[in-house]
């Protein structure tokens, strides 16, 4: 298949590998996608992605992704500055925002403790979240870093640093998500949520 | 959700969508992945967007894309010059020839005669395709358009043209596609592999 197409169209489908779940196969579909039926938005495409690049970056105080030195969401009054919820990449903040249920700050991690690949408390901005906990009148701080051993690490040693504060901190619960059935859940979320039953009242 | 991001990710989220199979979900996935974990990856790909659509364009001679004048295949002197295929788009170019079983010329049409939507013979570049009948040694002419009411037409068009020409035609064959079980091809198709079946000799 070498050099059927011009380079020009073999550099376009290698770097569409980029973007995640496209192998060869879809890089080549979209290309052709682009190249035959959509240039105009081709190029709009283009465009948005290095004006978004270099523009966006993190918020400096929770580091979400904004163009702003200081993100929406912390700009804004009518959130309530007292809670802080900490998750580990900014697409967390967005999955909790579009569930519409919370009106509090973020702090976003971007990534949790590991020590075996070298990422320790600095690496993760914690000395950033104890100037914020120090400075800022918090309340509470919902732990909602992933459910997985580094992200339940992570939780765990937050934990530890809002109680030397007299923080009260909480963690998201775990349990069967809504629309799922028993039978295809896997034996460790059961387990969650029998041992984290709620009474009936 | 308005005004959660900042309006240049919004931008990139709405741009993406102009990928095929891409939706709201998909678009924001994609784009938080570009920004949060491949930013080189993503300037590498606006650019290969903006290279590719400004400088790949048709072959003058066959309609497949190219950044030459004339493609490769066109100017391969190691190929049959006396076999002409026929597709309605370059990525059927593509799809025949990762099967490696053709080695003659392309004519692809970039579309199919469809009156309805006022797409005539001119528009698909029958008339290119009739010079290139009379001015060049071709023994033969493949037709592979779609298996659609339009791609049949098509066909049956060229078929006509070449029959006045004295030109042998065939049409690529219809039928069960290679692990295809009986059972879930359609009635059209088996319809076609019974009719058109082949004598074991």
């Amino acid at each position: 298949m070498n050099s059927l197409y011009s380079p020009k169209i073999d550099t376009l489908i290698q770097s569409l590998k980029c973007l995640p779940g496209v192998g060869s196969k879809s890089a080549q579909r979209l290309a052709f996608h682009l190249l035959e039926k959509n240039q105009e938005g081709a190029i709009t495409l283009s465009n948005a992605i290095v004006d978004s690049v270099k523009n966006v970056k993190n918020c400096t105080r929770c580091y979400i992704l904004t163009e702003d030195i200081i993100c929406q969401i912390c700009e804004n009054q009518k959130r309530d500055h007292t809670i802080l919820c900490v998750v580990e990449t900014p697409s967390d903040v967005l999955a909790i925002e579009q569930s519409r249920c919370y009106s509090g700050l973020y702090f976003v991690l971007m990534g949790h403790l590991s020590p075996i690949d070298g990422i320790g408390p600095e690496d993760i901005g914690i000395p950033k979240l104890i100037d914020r906990i120090s400075q800022e009148n918090i309340n509470e701080i919902i732990l909602a870093t992933n459910s997985t051993i580094e992200g339940e690490a992570t939780s765990h040693y937050i934990s530890e640093i809002a109680k030397k504060h007299n923080i009260k901190t909480s963690r998201i619960a775990h349990g069967i998500p809504i629309g799922g059935e028993l039978e295809y859940i896997d034996p460790n979320t059961i387990s969650q949520a029998i041992t984290h039953r709620a009474a009936i009242t």
